[in-house]
């Protein structure tokens, strides 16, 4: 079992911390940042997820709206008392119209000097604005390429679930850069250096008549159009990634290979984080994966909240040995735990210093 | 109603026509051909599917194993009375360990003189050869670029669905150039000109969470690599594309627009054709759209066969005004039918010649 050191401070983002957009929205989650390192700042880019004010009657639900040519959030209205319409989920409503999410997300900055205590922004970094991001924009992670910042984010809409690209160099001014990944596709985590002279890039197709949600890696020579795919690993029946798997932080180079924290779903929908050590030079190789998770939800604000028993992450920050991963908590607030990279990479079996002197 | 003309040699290839791969399988369709042109000869590069051959106690599935490294193919037989095995399905058999295809399809070339008669190789020209192809491959597009003929073919797995791409000058040597759309993705065509100084093709993903099986739009430097994908439309209720669409043939330039023959199927598995007219520099806007199909399955070698009541092209040949569309016929042969362009773009309300003058 590998030591896990979560921050006495967690959960160190709460929704409370979170301004709202706009007076008629409450912030009900802040959560799955991706996190950067930043003249000397820790960045982290949240997952503000917003719900319109609703009362017993009437529930409003918010979407975005391009019908016009500009964009606008617009309010839809649901009447509580009709029965046509199943408001048992509280993260979406079926109505006989279609379906919707309860809120709407937008990525919002913290920032913080010791990695521990963050200041939120009080106004959104990046917000839904096309027709593929109409029920929002969520679970960023942000890869430093040169002097650049790449953004690859979700975009929810009712024509699938995309992966898009956003680039920044100051985290004041943001450019966007189109879907790289079409429906479905999420949890697309981009490497941080070349490999071979292309960009990598892990990815999480879903696939509807067979195949399961499995992780795939994709190669590019300019960060915007991917292919040349090939398979990476699949979930595993039985185990605590029997369900669903995605990559979760940006993979780390270490002299053993890239190290992956990725996250694994139960068929009962616990979500827990483990690892996985990719060949350096071939990245879909796996030279190792967590058999037990790193990281599950035991403590009290990973087991209770907007969705229980969840630990998702967007990122972590190496220092030396230590690796600081920040996650999601019960899809509602942000938490962070440290870990010894030669723990994790031992757990694996596969450090090199360490197994010379075995 | 546009005038269709159906070759009276329908169907010019039946499975007949098609010697199997070996001699313990069985050729049960030969079908969806890709079109192309080549040194005064009309080529189809039909999709073969093999049976291996069954008896009435067992059934033998024929899939490819590359476990050992080199790839061959393995037979998986099924008890008939075993219970626990569904064999409604003449396409597929759903057992205990697993979903299998109960053909196994390759690519295999045709020639001909005059685009009617056409006599078939002895040998695939493609066959299966990776993981992501173990159930076979199928569906092909040819496109002409240069001196060179790039296949867009569908590789079926137990991981799902992808496009592959391939490409010959010769019709005697091919190269594959891997996996360029992952799961779930099919209908591929790559456009047979760059746009505005980039290769563009339309593709057909499958979400699961949410979304339809819509025509999309990608944009590539190099053919390999796709990205900025762009929604072109979706399925429309009600009308005879309402279940499924994708892109058939390889537009075709015209000087209103490109024209793009697309298949849709309806609620009850009718597989027609129509078309739809798309920006000439912004491909990914429609300036018109069938609202009845071009082609629907009326004659008799179109509703009777393996699937009955399908046509579905994957390609089509132009001859000043006139348009040949290969199709095939469910799912079992293949068949040509003429439609005048001038007709089809006036169907569609978007023939500038005329309209000019009305």
């Amino acid at each position: 079992m590998i030591r896990v050191h979560r921050l006495v401070e967690n959960p160190i983002i709460t929704p409370g911390m979170v301004p709202p957009s706009r007076p008629d929205f409450e912030v009900v989650c802040a959560f799955n940042a991706a996190v950067a390192e930043y003249n000397a700042e820790t960045l982290l880019l949240l997952r503000v997820a917003e719900r319109a004010t609703s009362d017993r009657k009437t529930a409003r639900v918010p979407v975005l709206d391009t019908s016009s040519g500009r964009t606008r959030i617009k309010i839809i209205e649901f009447n509580r008392a009709d029965r046509r319409i199943d408001f048992r989920d509280p993260r979406c409503i079926r109505a006989p119209s279609g379906f919707y999410l309860t809120t709407i997300s937008h990525l919002r900055l913290a920032r913080s000097t010791d990695g521990i205590h963050f200041t939120v922004e009080p106004r959104p970094a990046l917000f839904p604005e096309s027709e593929s991001e109409m029920f929002g924009i969520e679970d960023p992670r942000i890869t430093k390429l040169g002097a650049s910042y790449y953004i690859a984010y979700k975009g929810v809409s009712p024509r699938g679930i995309t992966t898009s690209l956003a680039v920044t160099t100051d985290f004041i001014s943001y450019r966007r850069l189109g879907i790289i990944f079409c429906p479905e596709n999420l949890d697309v985590c981009i490497f941080p250096e070349k490999i071979k002279g292309r960009y990598a890039a892990l990815h999480r197709p879903v696939p509807k008549m067979m195949g399961e949600p499995n992780m795939w890696l994709a190669w590019s020579p300019d960060l915007l159009s991917w292919g040349d795919h090939i398979f990476v690993m699949s979930v595993r029946p039985g185990k605590w990634d029997s369900a669903r798997i995605g990559a979760g932080a940006v993979p780390i180079k270490t002299q053993d290979g890239w190290l992956e924290i990725y996250h694994g779903a139960s068929e009962n929908d616990v979500y827990s984080l483990g690892a996985v050590l990719l060949d350096l030079e071939k990245p879909y190789l796996i030279l190792g994966r967590s058999n037990a998770p790193i990281l599950k939800p035991t403590a009290r604000y990973e087991r209770r909240g907007f969705m229980p028993n969840v630990v998702f992450t967007c990122g972590a920050v190496r220092h030396g040995e230590c690796l600081r991963i920040y996650y999601g908590c019960c899809d509602e607030g942000m938490a962070a735990a440290d870990v010894s990279i030669k723990d994790v990479l031992k757990s694996l079996g596969k450090h090199k210093t360490r197994s010379r002197h075995r």
